[in-house]
């Protein structure tokens, strides 16, 4: 019988369960127990039973002895009970025949032999009952089509197109905020932590099938099925990219991930080539994770590696040269027709060569057309960008309060701006060119029209050209990959 | 006659002058001449004197026509006039006596030829004047000791330890307020352009001789006298550490320098090599620059380069071993002893080995003891600050309003927080060795006590481990340089 349930069947209940038991609910401050239970309470779409064996109500819920004691059905039951309790709360589980269960719980496997005996019980107990779950050692998932969400600590979550799956809770939890803090908005996540039944894979699968999905990030300590992830990822990259951070990549590395979610890093590790192979984009920390989604989402692929950059300031264009060369990309020489263009925009102090440093003066658009429109650029790199209008009329409102019309002028060159703005996006997807902004180290204000425009776009500037030439240089590879540059 | 006044007065000339004109002083917004006068109307303690050829006001204050009819002395002269009018404001201002000049304006030798001789005149005219100047094609300077800031743009400054010379007066702005967002306050700052008369080597010298100043940073993108910078360099490094970013590594990035400031990066450039011999630390971009700089003020100077790492979850001590062998740094093995202690703190959870992954508890400052009295670890990692502590609070207001002792619960933490801080303070420095936080991706609020806290003693939270680590490595190598290290 069992068999006739898909996987994708089998994860719905994960992701999207119409009642929840929590197993461990608990009235003490901090504990995971009460941490998430906190969040399940403002969780007004779904049943949701309290599950503790010393009392009769937590956090005002009735609260029952046993999730058997539960007088409805349960979809899905979180485990948060101390490691050696877990594998009674399977067995309740399946009396109870819940349809998934997270263990949250950790202290198994990852711990050495003791806990690895416990985890192996648990994993006995939900195959008798046929039972799949997520976990141990984990903390959680979410899903914004279905609202659900049991991950603590994470700031309000935005709806979009990024899935994640990762190894880590906490690493998990950096990817989250760092990408909320850039504008991503997320589908669906999981911690799958010691992965002792759901394997990554079976998220992998699961998760490409999901229409709101369009990039799916990850973070890797060590695959169990590698050969599955390799012809899954193979298959997927087609459609939807995967951007990795696998760790363990060094010795000291690949130890700590044994003892982290008992991932073998060294076994059957996904190799950097065969991720190669299989279209899959890996990168070295959560910034560049962020990085790349985030071009993934707002560029257009590059049909090569040779980069433009047009810069407010020599100093910043000088640097991201040699950015540009040490990422393995090209700096691009300039058409003399691109160069008879910018004369006449430009006053005579211009660099007249790539980098077109604009020579001081404010940052002018009609110098980013010729670029875009120079066939011998596949590539363009801002620094300096719309979004810092906000600083500088911060800077007058200081120090020339007497300029009366200095609000006024800011409202004008936002409206500017975004007239321009949706130009070079038009543009970009004409030419089929990436035009990828730089703060050159002034502060962004997150606010404001720009700003918001500059978001929803995904276009906002990246903190430093060193960043964005790292991720555009995986953008180049990945677009060598699917064929699109040469 | 001249050659009786040292270096140091002709400077403190430039840096604190008792009278400033300020020729090509203007009423349009947005003009330099305009931004400039608007910082020089807020300076009270200054005699201001505006020159303009066309108006009799600027701003409300009287313009002369010429510095010459300026009726009192001057001590500096501001010029940021059109190129070619340079020459001969440089002649009115040897006829003033004024005793020094700083010369804003470009399109001089940067541009080409024609720029080149217009620059060559003015350099003829100073020196037959007996006149120093900074210069052309540059951004100003500011001393926060005087008080005096001709530097547009920027955020309110704060007094510090750290001296600033740069030869891009765009990257200067980057990298002080990039400094200033993480805390470090500023001395002195010029930004040098392009060096016509006053050398990035005389600057140095100054800077070395301030007392206010404990640490120089800089961004070079060539010398015009390597073999003085390398013989000041090595002597001032036995001091204070220097911290540059030599730009134009590459070739695209060495002919953009040769654009940008007219600076010869491939003749007498000092190489990498000299700069280790001299003690110099050479850095890639701006943030690794302020990484440093946090580093070198706020913590002891390691005696070798074996890290242990202490970190709140698994996966991100898994990438921070990856991390920390990539900067050339080693994983230290922990003393028996130490596994001993952190049993004795720590739930059988914890990773029992380095790095120390304290298995999703809080963090625990009962395990940053054992380690830094460890003698096979020199430096340590945390990854999870106690600057997180507010985004927790944050997340228990949001989600569990109904606790009503959250803010009670914070001041405890916050108070506990400041104790055990000072505790580690008081450990790295009996101990001689580095703790550098990281925020394992949560946003670290700038606010309470605590941040404040960790700002003043520059030890506010990395943003990422790898940041941290490469900062480190150039602490180690600068460490070995001085014999700390063996």
């Amino acid at each position: 019988m069992t068999g006739e349930i898909t996987l994708k069947q089998r994860l719905d209940n994960l992701f999207n369960p119409r009642s929840v038991a929590l197993i461990g609910a608990s009235g003490t401050f901090g504990k995971w127990g009460f941490n998430i239970l906190t969040l399940l309470l403002s969780d007004k779409g779904r049943d949701i039973y309290a599950v503790n064996n010393k009392e009769a109500e937590v956090l005002g819920l009735k609260a029952y002895r046993s999730i058997l004691d539960v007088p409805a059905p349960v979809d899905l039951a979180v485990i948060t009970v101390p490691f050696q309790y877990v594998p009674a709360a399977m067995e309740d589980c399946i009396q109870k025949k819940v349809k998934g269960v997270v263990v949250i719980s950790g202290g198994l496997a990852e711990t050495g032999e003791e806990g690895a005996k416990v985890q192996a019980q648990i994993v006995e107990v939900a195959k008798r009952g046929g039972i799949r779950f997520t976990g141990p050692n984990c903390m959680g998932l979410f899903d914004t089509s279905s609202n659900f969400n049991i991950v603590i600590f994470l700031p309000p979550l935005r709806k979009g197109p990024v899935g994640l799956i990762s190894q880590s809770g906490n690493s998990g939890q950096s990817i989250i905020i760092s990408g909320l803090e850039d504008g991503l908005g997320f589908s669906k996540y999981v911690s799958s932590g010691n992965e002792a039944d759901l394997h990554y894979e079976d998220y992998l699968e699961y998760i490409a099938q999901d229409e709101e999905t369009k990039v799916i990030l990850g973070y890797i300590e060590g695959l169990r099925e590698g050969r599955r992830f390799f012809e899954l990822a193979k298959a997927i990259t087609k459609e939807k990219p995967i951007v990795v951070v696998k760790a363990g990549r060094t010795q000291a590395g690949a130890s700590a991930a044994r003892s982290h979610t008992a991932a073998l890093a060294g076994a059957d590790v996904v190799s950097d080539a065969a991720f190669k192979q299989a279209g899959v984009i890996r990168v070295d920390e959560v910034d560049e994770l962020i990085d790349v989604a985030l071009l993934l989402l707002g560029q257009p692929l590059p049909r090569g590696r040779r980069v433009g950059v047009l810069s407010i300031g020599g100093g910043m264009a000088v640097m991201t040269a040699d950015i540009v060369e040490k990422q393995g990309l090209e700096m691009a020489s300039l058409s003399p027709a691109t160069i008879e263009k910018l004369d006449s925009v430009l006053s005579r102090r211009w660099s007249h060569r790539n980098p077109v440093d604009m020579g001081g003066d404010r940052f002018n658009y009609s110098c980013l057309w010729p670029l875009i429109e120079d066939d011998n650029i596949d590539a363009i790199l801002v620094i300096g960008s719309p979004a810092a209008t906000r600083s500088f009329i911060e800077w007058f409102s200081l120090h020339a309060p007497w300029v009366t019309n200095i609000d006024e002028m800011r409202k004008l060159m936002e409206k500017k701006d975004l007239v321009e703005l949706n130009r070079v996006k038009e543009m970009m997807c004409k030419y089929g060119k990436p035009v990828i902004f730089c703060s050159m180290g002034v502060r962004i204000v997150k606010q404001g029209e720009v700003y918001k425009w500059m978001e929803r776009n995904y276009l906002i500037p990246y903190h430093t050209p060193e960043r964005a030439a790292k991720a555009l240089s995986h953008l180049v590879a990945y677009s060598e990959y699917l064929g699109v540059s040469k």
